[in-house]
């Protein structure tokens, strides 16, 4: 594998054809650097502005062996990409940014809750679930409320089911279809946050500001910037989200999901190895978005460190209330962002409305 | 001709396949709008990140209505799309904007000098030239030095003669070809500056902060914001660029270019109805481009009032320059766009770097 920079003209790939991927192409483009999308049949944002794209399955051994013989370095926008895919295209000598094992862990809350206590983080009490028996003992260590998430493809607040006492065990189990599971205790936080960062494949790395974030149903509406949260905090939560990256040792923009507590004190929830929604603000509120250093850090260019030059607040777009366009668009101070979806099903993420102002000193 | 606004999945087209158009498209992308350039064989840095691309042509008639076909709305990116094209184009029902009327005044050097006084703008005093005796009597008027351009298809410096001299007369016609020309009196400028503005369909008039503009060749090399200059002079400069687009009552962008004078009255030199280069820092100093607002205004969306967050100095980068890439992408403070051209010709445009921070109060 090469640490040479992709120079513009050079093929940045990416796995997946959603929004984010689109964001990450129109990012390199305007770097001089050419894309190629690699996604599944369907609605895909992405392949519409990138230079080239493969719609194919994952599974699809000749046309990853085709997309990796056109590319120079491949990233990925959704975590939940088949880890053999990015095996087979490393296997061919092109870099993946990140590499199977950092996705391996991000696609298993129990390898993820793992990885982020090795680490040093803390989160949530939780127990592995396997079983219904498995799930009435783990209750009965961690408590009511819980949570139990499926181990595997839960987004946005899906796989999930939550328990306000130990009898919600059987109807819980049964929500989620008796997948492997994980049992998180419900943290009794007083706000979330989210740290996102880059790192470099010289090691740097490059935090932007913390973000306070909003969620409804398990998707988030609202982030905003500054979090208002003290410099103590802020501290404890960017060097949880160091150590969540330096124990990767990986490369590209990476997000780690906070709770935060009413002492103070900070529980990780969630690490996305990929450009993040709550991050969507640095696009219009500093001199460098994520989804520049993301392709800056996978192309192996240098990171830049982002000067945030004002507020923000960035509002999700969910399902129809992208019929609301023209209100967005004559909101003053507002930004919006629409990723060309062309079905809004409900709760689906469609856009998103960033208002800046001037920085407070 | 619609006066609706083209909603998100509508298509932008638009005519010349360069950078303007390029970051046209990605602006209107962000937008949810699809895009589809139209340009002749070459190198088309646009065509790249479109949605769609017609490469022919601007005298194909059959290319020019399958595009018409398939547009909600046109604009130019390029000020030589020959007129005949956006009169085709117009004739089939689809709004352009610019319209005829305004590129040709913009195509053709004395129109555009008598527009600019009948709007009541003041010039450096000018004459038609169409032979070497009309030379001859112009110079005798004007006096020297004085520049003889060629009135049509001049740009970045091209076709152009400096006369320094009443001697120099023959050297200056031979220089030109003989082509229909102007005579234009040399402004003894004390610097150049340019007010980049936008309408709106509704006659709203949008103006972005004045650059100071410093020329090399012919060829802008760094525009800076704020300008330096005083309110009043701002506000001469302004007032002038502001009848030149109510005359025109078009919609879209336009730059203004002026010389402005020691004693802090202007000469207007030049209208572009087009996204601007000496506007380019807006992507990175304004929390709204001059390209997403003249996606706005020439799609029927609701303009706004762009807010400078930021100091700025954008360098252009020309010809092989564009090798010090790694110089660029790890300048501090400074954000880096490459057009993604393949060529590296002498003194061609192949990106630019804004370095922006924290404005000043």
């Amino acid at each position: 594998m090469t640490t040479r920079p992709v120079p513009p003209g050079g093929v940045l790939g990416v796995l997946g054809g959603g929004q984010l991927g689109r964001m990450i192409a129109a990012s390199a483009m305007r770097l001089g650097l050419k894309t190629h999308i690699y996604a599944d049949e369907g609605d895909n944002p992405g392949a519409e502005i990138a230079s080239a794209a493969t719609i194919a399955p994952f599974d699809d051994a000749e046309a990853l062996d085709r997309f990796a013989a056109a590319v120079d370095v491949v990233t990925i926008e959704w975590e939940n990409v088949p880890v053999d895919a990015l095996e087979r295209i490393a296997a061919a000598g092109v870099p993946t940014y990140p590499n199977a094992a950092t996705v391996r862990v991000a696609q298993d809350r129990v390898a993820e809750k793992t990885f982020l206590n090795e680490a040093g983080v803390a989160t949530a009490p939780w127990r592995q679930v396997d079983s219904l028996d498995d799930l009435k003992a783990a209750l009965a260590e961690i408590g009511a409320p819980a949570i139990l998430k499926t181990r595997r493809f839960g987004y946005d607040g899906k796989g999930q089911a939550r328990l306000a006492s130990p009898d919600d065990a059987e109807a819980a189990w049964e929500a989620i279809a008796g997948a492997p599971a994980i049992l998180e205790g419900m943290a009794r936080f007083s706000c979330e946050a989210s740290v996102v960062l880059a790192r470099g494949v010289d090691g740097t790395i490059q935090p932007f500001d913390i973000a306070r974030n909003d969620h409804e149903g398990g998707v988030l509406r609202l982030s905003t910037v500054p979090s208002g949260l003290d410099a103590q905090t802020e501290e404890r939560l960017r060097a949880a989200a160091i150590a969540v990256s330096e124990r990767f040792g990986d490369v590209g923009v990476i997000g780690v999901e906070f709770f935060v507590m009413a002492d103070g004190s900070v529980l990780a929830n969630e690490i996305a190895p990929r450009v993040h929604n709550s991050a969507h603000w640095t696009e219009d509120a500093c001199d460098l978005s994520q989804f520049e250093q993301h392709a800056r850090a996978v192309c192996g260019w240098p990171l830049l460190a982002p000067r945030r030059h004002s507020d923000a607040r960035m509002r999700n777009i969910l399902g129809a209330d992208a019929n609301d366009w023209p209100r967005f668009a004559a909101e003053p101070g507002a930004r919006l962002t629409l990723y060309g979806k062309s079905e809004a099903r409900e709760g689906r993420k469609m856009g998103h409305v960033t208002v800046t102002e001037r920085r407070r000193p």
